[in-house]
């Protein structure tokens, strides 16, 4: 289609439509949302939104912030209105649910800029369970390339919410959450800002989205962002005295927010509010958001779990590198007469061992970190070529780790750190994929510490975005799956691209092995924040919970329980899940691990059961093609006691039960591991008691009988 | 070998060698040049240099400025000296010379800092022809990865040299040659300022390297630089008052110059100076200090000549473009819906009009720009994704004119313009010559106008000057043949990357299509600047000088007679030349265009007849593997007689001389287009008389009777 036609269809419209100037409103299919679009008596774009009568946001202006030119802030007026409504179903090729429901009612307004004759038009979605909108520029004469400075739009909330949030930063989001009402954003304030490789805060009053708010008359709000493409991530700017919210895009290397072109859009801008905290953790409005993957055969798109050489080296007691020197250079040191450290991890020894353990446990996946070389010398230093993706330590017999895996059905996982050079993983990407193809990987956990190169972008600007959305279409086309860390934080693109299966981007457990570690709240918040995006790598399953044991003196720890680190297998939900302690650990507590077999990765169903920001969370899920059940339930520092009902199991049918609990004297901290194994015979119309201890967790199978 | 080695054996030798503190001399092999080395009272390293034993660098300064460190530029002591000789012959893959010698003396400094402890090589290497030398930063405790602020070298000059220099520019070449004494240098004064595309310019007395020189006692210097290899760049700053010249590098995005890495080496630093213009212009020093290729097999790599659809565009006859309009997006564009302009020059019909006539004269290649989709909306507006490098506009049948080209025995010669987009080439470069190898093509001339992205880096900074080795690399990893443009100007990697034959980086004949043109002096300077580095695609051969029979009304016209255009190729060596005009100017010329269909691109041995910059030069050369001689004289706006000698044939030997001379009444500006042909029989004894008109040049192929 000539993309022009566009402005000339539009031109004729404004002749031949008939058009109000009055305030537009939009209801959601069942009537609980309610959206008023108006201009402002100078032609500013406003909208406000209200939930069963009561205002949410209040009256907030929309608007672009163009480089060197005026800014689409003022002086509309509207030239059109178009409407639609949805109601549809789709399957996604993985996921929480087998079938996802598709419904909302459809505003778009094209406005025209007289000053400039530009056109703008601003689309909402109104779903029952939130509002999405975004801006969009068609190809005209008056607006073809340009340089995008920030974006204007607001939320404008009602009162001082409790949020529980997190500095906004250019390139990281491994904080700690922060609760506080939005009077209390402080980002010199917040939780842990010491502690992250590499970060970049601008304001004092800025967080990250996902932002989770609750409203003291019992609302619960998430903010965030849908299919974000081509465009940087944003942030929300807190107004401490009058709540407004303001965005603010991450900047690029010049100083503005992105390149444009026309026919150009933002991601969609999402509001989701229930005031039922269960039904906001289970929103699909994200993922419907978002385009469906064009993709003809996604069978060889296979959710798994894995184990892996990594943990080992989080607690000290193996090395990513090989060599015992400082200094290294791709295409000029000679890694095999490297002085070795004695300490390196990914050695063929130890790889098998985790092999013959995931094959004797059935665990279809074996990452191995530090496998390629450039390890000794690969953070800090800005440096371009650290990796190359395709080259093995000495002491990493490719071939014969390729032939025992395949001798033992178990699918090693590729590894690429890339250092943040993006750049040089851009030009090496070919090469890279072709290695892992003619070696039977299949799938690729990716990461990106430390600053991003090309120099002057960050993690989450527009180059960035780009980068990584460019990786898994490429990805794609090769057939291979990506697990990837320390990107942006993701915004549902994983309906676009399912073979993005997961991403780190939160403070994952790693951070309980050499850091102040993780509140036991932390994981109580992830599904109102970061896993409103997507699923997230979190590497659950730590079993030696005390990690003095590898750090003689030191009281290091994680800060869960071990039946908890079972339950996180339920509540954060991703197709690739790693069972993240060393096989050692597993083999001592046998009877645990068995949850950690049983428990799918792929769903039918899912049932959140209660759930409450900062306290709690319990969620039950139904294996993908079986009448099979898992439970988790997960506390933060307070013990608590459930009568779980199982009306989510199929009425008339028996199920074992296998209740994975804390033990009754259990405690995160005094005493972590002791953990209770129950069996029992359920049905729908039962109830399940449980007992979580402090920072405790239980996990329960349901089997039919 | 284990790099920290070298710190080891340093530390013994500096208790067991014996080692003076008194000043260092080296002697060329012939002694005519010899260079001093000392160290001041407070450690600093400087050097000067004699000629026949008049001083021609005074005392200078060398060093390196790090950020963040203290500099490496005084306070040091030498540990110890090396010295080594060489004389050994070599020979080019194609070239000027069948057989290069490599005769040198070369001295090296091992300097350590006390204050830092660190330690600095400088290395000399004395031809008999000039001075190099570069600084080594070995693998050491106190200096592994850093960012390298500036470079401290400087030339300190005897006197007010003359100089033939354009100004120093962190993105470009393309301006015309100023003549002025060192103390006239004036940035803001220099010529054709405004007319290149994209430029900056930084120190109002900064100038280019090769930098030519003569002064008032007749020597005549180049300073330039050899094997620019993960470095950015440099320029020299003029003190208009003493006459020294002080380097300065390239600025990367940060605002530094460079991300280094020990082992770490600076290029080498060239002075070459002769008391005969015609020896500086015959130097192989350059080439002498870049490393030798490691390609197993070279016969892939074939010089040759081409024509193209590429004149047509520059003088209005056709575009580039397939559509009318300025707008369009990879990916999203339906590129065959566009309305076309008529006026595309890459259709299939005109591509097979150059492809008949290129069979029809024996002319290899036939170049084709403007055939990729992305022209539309190419230049100027910082666009990443602009090229895609494989999709071929609706009127350019690749099928149908791979099946003529092929039965017709010519080569298509790919265009890949990157719009200076070189993270866009880089992700796409494996596709991009993937489809090259699967569709014929063995060739691809590239180009980068405009500003460089990854934004904020430039076209001569450190980043680029990888993206051009690395292109290089893959491209004979592919056996692809690159002519570039628009990069930075060569530093004889050529010896090194022998399938990069050829590269623009300065003003070439298209500036006399669309600009006030190139001065009648301007190719005449061009041997002792730009062609020092390494062959030039110049695209001479224009027949048609009247440029205003595109365009009615104007008085636009290459400002040379037509030849002087047939002498360019021989004065301007090249592997890969183009014969730039249209075929039906040809066509009208058949005669004068022998000398293209005759005149050779690789050669067995050239001599340099005669030689003043800004004012003329004279080349013959013998065509590889016969005895077949070329010669190319042209000259500035003045008209010159010429009585050559014939001593370059072989003694006893007849050959027919074809003279394709200037007629007595032609005129660069007056009567450019009349030229006569003469043939007569000659041998090594006797005299060739010529007469170049003003702005002319003459052209003599020697056939053996």
């Amino acid at each position: 289609m000539r993309r022009n036609t566009f402005i000339f269809n539009l031109l004729l419209c404004a002749f031949l439509c008939a058009v109000s100037t009055d305030a537009q409103t939009l209801r959601s299919p069942n009537g609980s949302l309610v959206m008023d679009f108006s201009l402002t008596r100078t032609g500013e774009p406003t909208y406000r939104l209200s939930f069963k009568g009561k205002p949410v946001i209040k009256e907030s202006k929309l608007g672009l912030v163009l480089k060197d030119a005026p800014a689409l802030r003022a002086g509309f007026t509207k030239v059109t209105e178009g409407r639609q409504s949805r109601d549809e179903t789709w399957e996604p090729v993985w996921g929480e649910v087998r079938v996802i429901r598709d419904r909302h009612n459809e505003m778009s307004l094209v406005l025209r800029q007289a000053s400039t004759a530009r056109f703008m038009i601003v689309r909402f979605r109104l779903f029952d369970d939130g509002l999405a909108f975004r801006y969009e520029l068609p190809d005209q004469p008056g607006l073809q390339s340009f340089v995008l400075d920030d974006e204007l739009t607001e939320f404008n909330l009602t009162a001082d919410h409790r949020a529980f949030w997190m500095p906004g930063d250019y390139d990281t989001n491994e904080y700690s959450y922060n609760t506080t009402r939005l009077s209390g954003v402080v980002v010199g304030k917040a939780r842990n800002n010491g502690e992250i490789n590499f970060s970049r805060q601008f304001y004092e009053n800025a967080v990250q989205t996902p932002l989770a708010l609750k409203t003291d008359d019992g609302l619960y709000i998430s903010i965030h962002e849908a299919a974000l493409k081509d465009y940087p991530a944003y942030y929300l700017v807190v107004n401490r005295v009058t709540f407004r919210l303001t965005s603010h895009l991450a900047r690029n290397s010049q100083g503005s927010a992105a390149f444009l072109n026309t026919p150009a859009q933002t991601p969609w801008r999402t509001f989701i509010v229930s005031d039922k905290a269960v039904d906001l953790v289970a929103s699909k409005t994200i993922l419907n958001l978002n385009e469906p993957h064009s993709l003809t055969d996604t069978a060889w798109i296979r959710p798994r779990k894995f184990v892996g050489v990594w943990w080992e080296m989080h607690v000290g007691r193996s090395s990513w590198e090989y060599g015992a020197t400082a200094n290294v250079k791709l295409g000029e040191t000679d890694w095999s007469s490297l002085r070795p450290t004695l300490t390196h991890g990914a050695n063929t020894e130890n790889v098998k061992r985790y092999i013959d353990f995931a094959a004797k446990h059935g665990i279809e996946g074996v990452l191995v970190e530090g496998w390629n070389v450039g390890w000794e010398d690969w953070y800090g230093k800005w440096k371009e070529n650290v990796f190359d993706f395709v080259t093995p330590y000495p002491d990493f017999d490719l071939e014969e780790l390729k032939r025992h895996a395949a001798a033992s059905g178990v699918k090693l996982i590729m590894h690429h750190e890339t250092s943040a050079s993006a750049t040089n993983y851009e030009r090496r990407l070919g090469e890279a994929f072709a290695f892992m193809k003619k070696h039977g990987y299949d799938t690729v956990k990716t990461g990106y510490v430390g600053r991003i190169i090309p120099r002057g972008e960050t993690h989450d600007g527009q180059w960035m975005v780009n980068h990584y959305n460019w990786v898994a279409e490429r990805a794609a086309e090769s057939r291979i799956m990506l697990n990837v860390h320390e990107a942006v934080r993701p915004t549902g693109l994983h309906r676009t691209y399912p073979n993005w299966l997961s991403s780190e981007s939160a403070r994952g457990n790693e951070f309980n092995a050499w850091s102040v570690g993780n509140l036991p709240e932390h994981e109580t918040i992830l599904p109102f924040t970061r896993l409103m995006g997507g699923p997230m790598d979190y590497t659950p399953g730590i079993f030696q919970l005390d990690l003095g044991v590898y750090r003689e003196g030191k009281k290091e720890r994680v800060r869960t329980t071990l039946a908890k680190q079972l339950a996180l297998f339920v509540t954060i939900y991703s197709p690739m899940q790693m069972a993240a302690d060393l096989p050692e650990n597993y083999e001592r507590s046998l009877d645990a691990f068995q949850f950690i077999k049983d428990v799918p990765v792929d769903w039918d169903d899912t049932v959140v059961v209660n759930a409450e920001p900062g306290d709690f969370v319990t969620v039950a899920r139904r294996a993908k093609g079986r009448d099979e059940w898992y439970l988790g339930s997960i506390t933060d520092e307070n013990g608590r006691q459930w009568n779980i009902p199982l009306t989510f199991l199929t009425p008339g049918r028996e199920y074992i039960a296998t209740v994975y609990r804390d033990a009754d004297d259990a405690h995160w901290e005094k005493n972590p591991a002791k953990y209770v194994i129950e069996r029992l015979t359920v049905n729908s119309s039962m109830s399940l008691p449980l007992a979580l201890a402090p920072g405790g967790g239980a996990a329960v199978s349901f089997k039919l009988r």
